[in-house]
């Protein structure tokens, strides 16, 4: 058997030891967190603890944290027009967002799809602040918005001005919800420094179990009047249901272990891909990084090589043991045209090709090393111009 | 340390060796399972074969089980105005919903409040079919409705008529949901033979983890126009966000032995249950137990004496080890007046005293004695006037 090789960490990252033992530990806890007997008593703290760590990582307290079953569902809960800030309960009419945000940002949540509109971003990848403040301008009379902009992209890696947008933002009397699921562990993430009025984390993302994630609310006064699961008086109103306990466990100890070492993987893995890129580039010189000129996620390349189809190199480098993927993991498993390429003006062609290559902080050397040589025989098939064949048959 | 006697098996019931197991492994798969590397395939089989095993619960097809994260989120989904049978997109005006069902069913999901009407029950807790009957009569002008009826009561165990049901909202040109969350894995549960088009199940209610459910459809015409977690293909449209592996793998495997040991384990249970009551009501003559007279699950007892409040009764018999609980388990952990009693007219001070005692398929008849001479000590002081004083010194 070949030893496997992932470097897909964007889609999801392997659990982390860490979890893996408060999962294995919760597993075991018989009782349902809202019951007062000393099996439900043990259950809650189980999950405020865990509610204490997550909010931990992002520099918020404890009850701003609103568990979820993940990054979606998360972004559904904050897009929502009802958002009452100190009282205030006149609804949001308009939704902004950035073209490259995550299909459930881009599909609008709770606002009709007339409400919803698309920022640009500029060719490395980056929103357009420039087009945002005209939006805002021009909608100043309308007053009342939400923004919603990711921290750091999926696919290129790409790191987002947050807290200048919020600035814009806050100026022009709308929210911003950040959607960080991708940029939580990997970079510092500190809701008051981003100047976030709403959060969102997603657990595997950053070495906690699949399944779970939190909306988490930056002021205090601020409050979702309509919840998207109502019919219990979990998360303090905000979401019914029965809390995921062996999941939010998992998360809680993921975020407490990705804030302890955030620093040094940050500079192991920035160092490592770096490694990559260099060795990419020595491989297929024409090799086309995208994002690459503006400031990424330490963790993340995706990359292009004219002629090479991504459905091919994928299916080859995985029978050479290697995991990656062609961008974006969230959807039906089917390879479709990227949204961000196409926003960042990348011809279609070159985008067909684009492999995303991500990172996680327990990578190594030798992986790189093994990851390299698998595209190196990738492309001398391609250079014989029998890539096709090869990647079909191998 | 006292050894703890665990009778609140409706609130959550501890998790099956098999679903413990299948848990285990699936928290150390790797993959994403919308990713199409071999990590990503091995994932997608775990939850594929989860469905295939909760399908099998209830007597559907696997591409009929949505997963979700729990009977809330399914509820919530089920309930809404956009189901299309066979391509009829006409939306349902009105949800018709028993008054005893689970708070998330009573919010009326994503129907308007106004638009949800309450049908009554019986003082056996039955839900009153002549008083559908005549409300679907009177609805027949606007034809397209939707009833949600539960399966089985989660406080008082009584089992609803719901094949019967089915016929009446059938005729009526209706659909009718079915909330199974507390009866599959108690009693059987086949989507058919209830003529459910729709059907709720959690996987911790029957030994799962806590944190994952699915919407069973009954028909394959039938379709939610508007899934509530949009931006994904996951769930094939229905329910977009990366699948809890962990949580599908053990409700897979949970519901599995659910379906292999379901007649013996109603048979055991009903037979401690039979003890319990008889118990109880040798200690405690004026006992009264709700929906006695009606057909129940196996396993559960609701229960009160006059002149003992609930909460009294709770924390002394935690602190003799024994967790049962004041009714629902699924709110804020407050104990409220019960809207079940409520609705089958149980007066409200004899309601503020029951206690739901529910048994498991590895409940021993030590555990019934244990409960039972709790009990006693408990009736006992009672009967000195002093059980309030009692329940909080103890």
């Amino acid at each position: 058997m070949v030893e496997r090789v992932y470097l897909d960490w964007n889609a999801t990252a392997p659990l982390r030891p860490e979890a893996r033992a408060a999962a294995t530990v919760a597993l075991d806890m018989v009782g349902n967190p809202s019951s007062v007997h000393g099996e439900g008593r043990a259950a809650r703290r189980v999950v405020e603890q865990a509610r204490a760590a997550v909010a931990g990582l992002v520099g918020a307290k404890a009850d701003a944290v609103i568990f979820t079953s993940g990054g979606t569902e998360a972004n559904v809960l904050a897009l929502t027009p009802t958002i009452n800030v100190a009282g205030d309960k006149a609804p949001r009419g308009q939704l902004l967002v950035s073209a490259i945000e995550h299909p459930s940002v881009r599909a609008g949540g709770r606002f009709s799809t007339g409400a919803v509109e698309e920022i640009p971003v500029t060719a490395a990848g980056v929103a357009d602040l420039a087009a945002l403040e005209r939006r805002l301008a021009a909608l100043a009379g309308s007053g009342r918005l939400l923004v919603s902009l990711m921290h750091a992209n999926n696919e290129t890696g790409v790191v987002q001005p947050i807290a200048a947008a919020a600035d814009l933002v806050h100026a022009a009397g709308g929210l911003l919800h950040v959607d960080a699921v991708q940029s939580a562990g990997k970079i510092a993430c500190d809701i008051n420094a981003l100047g976030a009025d709403l959060l969102t984390l997603s657990a595997h993302k950053l070495g906690g179990p699949k399944g779970v994630g939190a909306l988490v609310i930056g002021r205090a006064e601020l409050h979702i009047a309509d919840p998207l699961l109502k019919g219990g008086g979990q998360e303090r109103g905000a979401r019914a249901g029965t809390e995921n306990v062996v999941g939010i466990a998992g998360f809680g100890a993921a975020a407490e272990a990705a804030a302890r070492g955030l620093a040094d993987d940050a500079a192991r893995m920035s160092s490592l891909r770096e490694r990559l890129e260099a060795g990419l580039k020595a491989v297929s010189p024409d090799a086309v990084i995208f994002g690459a000129t503006a400031e990424r996620l330490p963790n993340t390349t995706l990359v292009a090589v004219p002629g090479l189809k991504a459905e091919t190199a994928l299916i080859a480098l995985d029978l050479d043991g290697v995991a990656v993927s062609s961008g974006s993991a969230c959807s039906s498993g089917k390879v479709t045209p990227s949204h961000v390429l196409a926003a960042m003006g990348v011809e279609a062609g070159l985008a067909r090709g684009a492999i995303r290559v991500s990172l996680g902080p327990v990578t190594t050397e030798n992986e790189i090393g093994v990851f390299l040589r698998a595209w190196t025989k990738l492309a001398k098939g391609l250079s014989k111009g029998s890539n096709t064949r090869r990647g079909l048959a191998a």
